[in-house]
């Protein structure tokens, strides 16, 4: 079946994001990361730095998280932690943008969320560490942790967060229909492959 | 680099064999899938049908294994458990035949043993368990096991023997620089993909 939603799971570094813009230009179709943070804000209220924050990591990452569940503490959020809450308010939207429009949605479980549909194509973009530690050194530059404790720290934050609410395993290349070594291939090649094989399925 | 050697790591069913097959005749390669098979028998003087059915799977597998390692009891092979001693001869082999030709080689562990030349493009080949059920039942017919224990027995058996020989886990996506779900993209799609991407390497 044509493919009209291409999702984008990728490790810190490996030039996920990259890719995902490059093929949302070359298709013309939209492309959500950042961009599916206002729709997410619009929705729930909450400010986009705390959803940026907050919207890949695991639950425990949050301070937040249980602040609103106490006993007798109504709130706005169905008597769910925030990370869940925020959870079913981008898995909503998510919903909606597929229904809507062509897209690319880079990140978020997005691969999980929008399973039921056939006009799906998951990608999972990943890289060894050296050159994903080398390529954030470059496009962020250096912080007090080492780039290999930034990657990891990162990565495993993205980990707990899709067992969490997903029940698989992150990086697993049965979640995906297709699975990239970025480091070894190449961005352009990357970009190339997964765009012929949404040409070619149309 | 250009690639020139590709290991085709298959869940059972998946059709990876014979996009295997196809790749190799397409790019004029050599072979090797049973073909290995008699090599791995002229060196180690293993029975092919030993070979066949010991070499991909679990060491716990093989009732034969440890018969020879008893102390005291000399033997052709080394003081290993027979399983560890087809290992070594199937790696010799599989080194051997990188050294020689550009080749296509499916299974046993090659992507593995062939980690540390930068010629070699690793694939993983998977696909869901109700596509491969029907797969199996047309190409190999009805068995007193269902399809799904076929497969299940199968997979678990490479897994259990990639594990132990190499320490990492059998279809994460980070151990082959290409992972494909043949189920959904099929697989002349599948070959095609592997075929462009060797070629705009060279």
């Amino acid at each position: 079946m044509a493919k009209r939603i291409i999702t984008i799971s990728r490790e810190f570094g490996s030039g996920g994001r990259s890719i995902g813009k490059a093929l949302a230009q070359k298709l013309g179709w939209k492309y959500y990361d950042k961009e599916l943070v206002q729709e997410v804000a619009l929705e729930s209220g909450f400010d986009e730095n705390y959803i940026e924050e907050h919207s890949e990591f695991a639950p425990a990452a949050s301070s937040l998280a249980y602040a609103f569940t106490q006993p007798g503490v109504p709130g706005v959020m169905r008597g769910m932690s925030a990370t869940d809450f925020l959870w079913c308010i981008q898995r909503e939207v998510i919903l909606k943008l597929a229904e809507k429009e062509s897209c690319v949605i880079v990140g978020r479980n997005a691969d999980f969320i929008l399973r039921d549909r056939k006009d799906v194509l998951n990608v999972f973009i990943h890289a060894d560490p050296a050159y994903r530690a080398k390529r954030i050194v470059r496009l962020y530059g250096e912080s007090e942790k080492s780039p290999e404790q930034r990657l990891h720290a990162k990565d495993k934050k993205r980990a707990v967060n899709y067992k969490h609410y997903t029940g698989q395993d992150w990086g697993d290349s049965h979640n995906y229909h297709l699975a990239l070594d970025s480091g070894v291939l190449g961005e352009v090649v990357c970009v190339r492959l997964i765009e012929e094989l949404v040409k070619q399925e149309s």
